[in-house]
């Protein structure tokens, strides 16, 4: 195989992302397969016949169902709100499609797993899109646990933090809207720091959380596309019906204590995807604002030299930099979505399934129910029973 | 009142920086009362004989009854091991000297109420060592809050992070061992947390905390002094009685969300006493290896040039800070034991309580056993239920 | 016009920039006028091929002299080694294409205005390839300073301060090479300086300055492409004949003070390419390996709240960034040179010359030689004097 | 000998700085000879009898020349205006005092040689006044160039930046003033960086500089003292006579390059005393304004994990640093003047000369002037030459 056909559901923040990501691949990593363009798919026919020329894609069509019965189509990309996730899905791995699906996989624990059991039962690859893996800085991380060089993990903790509800007459987005969205900050930032700490520490055992929404009405919006508020906003209100802000408290199975916070009223903070990991041996502290850097300490280093080191991870030491530009020349955002395309690319090249894979999305959909279930009962809840 | 003398029971670290901070006042605040550094007291005669001529006391002695009864003697200040703070509290108050007192106050939250019952009784001006709020930075992120300037509260997070622990070689020096320190990184550590939290956003409501001891046994000291081991181990072990790290989550009356983490774990941060607050208005953050400096962050800024402004607190506009140097010219940790003299020292002139006294004192140890009982009985407690 | 035939003859680092660029254009500037990435042109056939499928051109050769006299071709993009921008450019201008040619325009000051006048002369658009420029975080910095913000100018300090050559075993690459590269860190790296500062600052009156070859002899290599030495080194060594590192100072027309340094020798800097500002009202300080932030300073902030804020130039209000990410999501190297190719295409949209365009280019070529003659002669050189 | 008896002559800034350094000696290192404060000399009586009881000195004087001869007095320190210091040096060394004066030595190369003779001509110990070099955090870099750590150097780049006179209201103090102080930013702060590089790197072969008075008039002062302008200000101005900001580049004799710059026109900088050195094996970074920390980088780190590391110098691996807090636990700018003395008592205990002592407050002088030269006459000028 040395290329793929893909459909791609959705064309707004994501499918922008998505299509970008596919672009860059072949040129960036040209000895991988390389993912054709085929067709763009929305429910709105001008926006997404716009979105074709703009992004690229070969044709378009608002007929998902359809898109997912071609049989020159390989590979279903889903990237609608998150309501929709689930039928496509089903349907598309029914259809022998492969699945890459934006997280979270689901609205819900059960939907997931039905999900997960509908691509293991088509023999099909799928792969849920925890983008923020796949920042090298984050691999390095990865890497020096995985070889010991951090030692025993003691504490975990991560912060996703954002500012854009900080202001009451911000629109009732759909993202603010559980019927769509799911859930709120928790759902949307704290999926990504529960599969950072599936990724970099392991299971989770136990969970407690905590959560609010400060501001419980806002006016309707005309429109709304992904974190943006489009257009003018009506004098209507209606209820914020999401958490603005979920924290929670965890024990690993290996031991160590995690501490998360998902918030959308960090003022200041645009997007601070963050973490720090202290082991026995050394550390690490991640901030996705300065996505190329890593600090990293280590316990055996000389007495009078010990200290956190800033490091670029833009060497060719580091995973998938040597494909980009010369060191020290930072990248962005969109390059962990070519990454995450090209670990797509080589399990199918390796007959595997990609990690992370529709298990860890189902996974990081478990701790999402625990956290839940943990703030309605206001008590400790074990993730293995639900 | 120009002068005020100083009987201090205890000589170690928290000795040594007591008696710098009395020694720097004079000459830096000369307007203020002057302590005069009269007794000194320990166990040890010798050592505490050697403390005096160091230190620079006039006398000293090994017996603290003794010193509590003398005529010549106005305050006492108690910075000796936590399990002795009560007894020499209430004895020095029934015998009408004013206190101050290390943190915590006493071991559990009765012995400390009872040390405010007695102060209170006594008609004493009674303060607690909470040093860290007298960092100029720290009073900035006061102002503020006070002013308004940040808005309302949403969150509140901090952490006292430390890695002497680590090493499992090192000894269960008396920090480690419950009958004598109370608790561990939690009453240690977490007690200053508690006590900012308090200073900046105000009561806590309910809180559910998580604690660890990671490595159960260790070496049994030869002797032990402060933060540190000195001298040579036994071959023998004994059990670690105390946590290594506490966190928990808290909700404040006004409804901020606060998270709390104190360690003695983590790897690479030697004394990291750091928060960060969200308002609506603003943010700040801090952290103690920069003492001198905050992160500043208002919503009002002009669109293309929002960010956190490192603030350096050494400017005449800063709080104590036109007494030392030059703006620009770091103050280290010491100078926070001077502010707090300061603060003592305006409220006898001010006939006032100091801020802040026994009543935060007990509040904070309010905070800790509320959190030690959430984490014994899993579930979380109503702090004003103690 | 709603596109433009793109010619490009080079397939490197830089062709490899450029291709890039083009192809992100038309997707994240779609009301802009397209490139169409119509031949590349290389000297090896085999790798230009190559180079045409990996980077998406529609045909490929290695005859550029024909290449430029194509009629479907609007547009020469110029990236082969330096030696070779001078021919390449007044043949296409002489053809009536325009022109980007990367920086240094030509190997000498002489050669630059020839292109200049070549290019004039056709009536063709030209533009050069001071990428840097079109960071967002640098046109921010741009604003602030025609806006007044940052008063009257004082001060100026650039480093661009790379550490590739440190190692003695790195062999012998083009661009250590004077008759291919000119000059070394001077040229290559100082020239990017000297155009910020007059892109920011304006002209800089007289110059003097100092350089030094630390290593003066390396390994032959047996092929090297753009900054990176591949495959072995022959045992041979042969004669490093540009410079390693170059300082200058220099008198700004408007008063202010510059200092300048380029070097491949500062051990740990990957690619730190900064300057800071200081004016009578405010001050910047930019480092590209975090390309996304400008430090920003004002004068007439509140007393006790003065400090540099880290600006994240990826809000709305800053230039170009609307077109990517959302706020707080970073963007990376690559991007500066899609932006210099919309500046590009809204020029001609404008029948108006882009800006930087071969004056600039001259004028940089202009200070690079003054410096080169200051150091010859070991004293002060005034600009205009070339 | 035990313990020293001081005759300390200036009262302001550095008299407060001196007075506070002696004063902590003996409590941290009491093991150490100890300085008695006995007399404080300044010519307003009522001043110095005011500094000498805030300070804590025995006695007070407005007659330096008595101070100088009396036999009860061993050391004399003197922090007078800098064109008082000639005078008084010589005649305290003719009396057989040892000798600590604040930098720059004199007004003059010639002046300071004369001192330097008298100091050696008597026999006595003499001292000058770089206290930045005792900051642990460059002690650090000092020790890793000793032990070759840093390898062979290339790069030395070193600022003092200030903003005080940014505000062109600021009234025309003492500092100036060309015939009290001598310079202005250029032997005020320009003295320390170049005292630094001759710590650090060794000796400057030659250099060319440039300087400017940006604000060439400026209102009389009521009275100033040290950095501050006190009291109100005429509606009478007055000439500037020294600069606001000199640069000079520099080759040492080991031919590594240089570049510095003093300035107190760059804005948001209150005192950034900073410097960067990059040697073939490893580069370090210093900024006084978190003069606890040195960055720190090594390039035989594992290829992974390169990086600059932010080295807290406050274990007691660092120089100084076990003798005040626990790890992790600030100090400030008063520290490094005890540590000077520390050294002066050490150097009295090994009958040595302290470091830096009178030769290096000449070479400093040497460095100075040639600069001036050398903007004078527009030239490089050989430093050895004057």
């Amino acid at each position: 195989m040395n290329s793929l056909n893909i459909g791609m559901v959705g064309y707004k923040f994501m499918g922008k992302a998505h299509s970008n990501g596919y672009r860059a691949l072949p040129m960036f990593f040209p000895d991988r397969i390389k993912p054709n363009m085929k067709v763009i798919c929305g429910r709105n026919t001008g926006a997404v016949a716009a979105a074709a020329t703009q992004f690229g894609w070969e044709e378009h069509t608002s007929d998902w169902k359809d898109l997912v019965s071609r049989d020159d189509i390989d590979l279903i990309d889903i990237n609608a709100p998150s309501n929709a996730h689930k039928e496509i899905a089903i349907a598309a791995a029914d259809a022998g499609k492969h699945l890459y699906c934006e997280k979270p996989l689901a609205l819900s624990l059960k939907d997931s797993r039905e999900m997960l059991e509908a691509a293991e039962g088509a023999g099909v690859k799928h792969m849920v899109g925890f983008n923020y893996r796949f920042a090298p800085a984050v691999l390095l991380a990865k890497k020096l646990i995985d070889d010991g060089r951090l030692g025993d993990i003691h504490h975990f903790r991560a912060w996703f933090l954002q500012d854009w509800l900080v202001d009451p007459d911000f629109p009732l987005a759909w993202r603010l809207q559980k019927e769509i969205a799911g859930s709120g900050a928790h759902g949307d930032l704290g999926a990504h720091l529960i599969d950072m700490a599936h990724f970099l520490i392991g299971d989770i055992a136990d969970v407690i959380g905590m959560s609010e929404t400060f501001i419980k009405e806002r006016p309707l919006p005309d429109e709304t596309a992904g974190l943006s508020a489009t257009g003018g906003q009506s004098a209507q209100t209606g209820p914020v019906t999401v958490d603005d802000a979920t924290l929670f408290m965890a024990r690993f199975a290996n031991g160590a204590l995690g501490s998360f916070e998902a918030t959308r009223f960090a003022t200041g903070h645009r997007s601070t995807n963050s973490f720090e990991i202290n082991g026995s041996k050394g550390s690490v502290i991640f901030d996705f604002e300065r996505m190329n850097e890593l600090q990293v300490y280590f316990t055996d280093d000389q007495d009078d030299v010990q200290g956190f080191r800033r490091v670029l991870a833009t060497d060719p030491a580091h995973a998938y930099a040597g494909a980009w530009w010369p060191a020290g020349h930072p990248i962005g955002y969109e390059h962990t979505f070519t990454h995450a395309f090209v670990e797509f690319m080589d399990a199918l090249q390796e007959d595997r399934q990609p990690v992370p894979n529709f298990n860890e999305g189902v996974k990081c959909q478990q701790v999402l129910e625990a956290v839940e279930l943990s703030i309605k009962e206001r008590k400790w809840i074990e993730v293995s029973s639900l």
